[in-house]
């Protein structure tokens, strides 16, 4: 094998497929990332089994092969290297040499055979979609997926497609998120779960620039995510989610609108009193066009007021500010609407266009919301 | 206690003084801040007992008083306040309530008569030096400050001031880094040594700006730095610093003369190789105008080559890579010159005006020279 290749290319490859280096494993090559030059094309993949990556690199393939070479490693020292142009080289006991200028870097390379490369399907059914898009979605519902080991379908997020609409669901026992955007394909209808740690990957390499595309492709047990020259891999939960529809009501009997960032930095600064393992709720009093919001701890205790519009009843109504700082930091909007009907029933907090909701549990206050 | 101030003045001085708190301590206040009013003028101020500082806000004081308050309680309500003035009051019960516009937050205080408060000290002799210049000697030096438990001194920088000049200096068992700086008090004669976690600190808190300027005051067994409003205190280290004299020579038999970022980019390449534990040494071998650097691991290996200009003798000899780069790091030089005898004697970095020396132990290099 010999190819050579532009220097940030290379590392910008390396740094998206080291994401699938499994941390730990017993396999030979599992710490490894193969590389594998052909046609003028330097494949690169790392794969964990639930999850792999390929990234392809143009460059100038001299002599055909492949090789495995330890991740860090190889991604520490073309992070070092100059920006320039770079020669890999490999000769048959796979010892790879990465030559610029005049020096030279011998690594031990590892044979290819045994490497678990990126499975190969037969796409049928697609999605396109703005990357950004995709990646906008993931961050507004990743944070409320489930870490109950228990339940394994709650511990990724819903992505179903029908009648033209991608809605993206994630729960726990506590609060709902969905995400709803419209697509062109008003025919396809796809129901499945996508690991949440795989879902966190594809966040952290899908572009940030708005206008790349990309396309989710569906099998039976596997999502494929092709953008730019990457392929994301990554196996599907098997199940049944949650059955979301029961609980999302569209009733309420107070309706609150309100900026965002106001409400958004009151909550925040009542967490100073909801240090780890002391659940203290944030108390709502929500009155004619004022929204009163306390907090009392051991610590302390605060009080805001913000101006709101209000139609509906009075009501008094506690919450774990956590969950109410998490969906708020995924919303973009600037004026926000709230819906509630009773202290015990949950909170929805949704768009007209009905581009997001989030459901929060409130906490049961006892004798706390009549301080 | 009452008084108004500005949320960023007092965000300021609460983050340079929160770096004394002390970590774990059994006292009451000792997690907290002291807040202390009087004359328009609020101080801020922690007290480890190795360490205290004390910085002072301007504001307007209604009542005089003081309180103690939980330090990252403090810190994070106060960050997390919109950019305005603010107000606090203090009950005599220490309940201590943080206003803005119609908003209130209520702090649990303590008593401030058991509080350590900033040490108060006759200054007798004093030094001015820029901001920017203590932050950079402070920098270029501390990285060689010994972690060793066994040598109390050795965990200190000696700060040694005689005929005009500042020396400073830190050692561990295999370097020794020397920064030198003319100051304008020739009578001025002193020699502590400072504790390396006191300087950390103080380089943390020292300002960027390079026109600033710092006192440091001596008592027998403080060092006492103040700048802009911040008093910095901090316990000498008792004893006698190793007598380094001994070991500078500036007796040579061959003289590099090299680009610094060449060299600094070579050697940091090399430490993929070097992982924990496996202590591999970087071998340079010196020729006619040429440096050859080499190193062998179960890895793999690197070899490059740098153009140098060079007098006196060929010479082999090996370092450990992350001494060279500390070293390097430290630096500011474009070109630099590296002074050499034999493969058993050390390295001696320096410029030509003396302004700073870094000594650097060989390793043997056994039968690996010899590849």
């Amino acid at each position: 094998m010999k190819f050579s290749v532009s220097k940030n290319d290379l590392q910008n490859a390396i740094s998206t497929v080291i994401k699938a280096v499994p941390v730990k494993s017993n396999l030979t090559n599992a710490d490894c990332i193969l590389v594998d030059a052909k046609d003028d094309e330097i494949r690169l993949v790392a794969n964990n089994s639930e999850m792999a990556i390929e990234c392809i690199c143009t460059g100038r393939v001299l002599e055909e092969g492949s090789v495995c070479l330890e991740s860090k490693m190889f991604q520490e020292l073309i992070r070092k290297l100059p920006d320039d142009l770079i020669e890999v080289e490999c000769d048959k006991n796979y010892l790879t040499t990465v030559h610029y200028k005049d020096n030279k870097y011998d690594l031990i390379g590892k044979e290819t055979d045994t490497f678990n490369d990126i499975p190969v399907f037969d796409y049928k059914e697609h999605l396109d979609i703005f990357e950004f898009s995709l990646k906008e979605i993931i961050r507004q519902t990743i944070f409320s997926i489930s870490d109950n080991e228990a339940n394994k379908t709650l511990r990724g997020e819903l992505f179903e497609i029908k009648d033209g609409i991608l809605r993206v669901v994630s729960l726990d026992g506590q609060r709902v998120s969905i995400r709803r955007i419209e697509i062109e394909d008003k025919s396809l209808n796809k129901k499945i779960i996508v690991p949440g740690k795989s879902l966190n990957d594809l966040f952290n390499i899908l572009g940030k620039e708005s206008n790349g595309m990309a396309t989710m492709h569906f099998t039976d047990n596997h999502l494929i995510v092709t953008f730019e020259s990457t392929t994301f891999v990554t196996r599907l939960i098997d199940g049944e989610f949650f059955n979301i529809d029961n609980v999302l009501s569209k009733e309420y009997s107070t309706k609150i609108t309100i900026n965002k960032k106001e409400l958004y930095d009151c909550v925040d600064r009542s967490t100073i009193f909801a240090r780890e393992g002391d659940k203290k709720a944030i108390v709502l009093s929500i009155g004619e066009n004022i929204i009163e919001m306390y907090m009392n701890s051991s610590k302390g205790s605060m009080r805001e007021k913000i101006e709101i519009e209000k139609s509906g009843n009075d009501l008094k109504i506690g919450f774990n500010p956590k969950y109410l700082t998490d969906a708020l930091r995924a919303i973009d909007d600037e004026t926000i609407h709230l819906y509630l009907s009773t202290p015990k029933s949950p909170l929805f907090i949704r768009d007209d266009a009905d581009s997001f909701t989030y459901m929060i549990l409130p906490v049961n206050l006892g004798v706390e919301g009549d301080r």
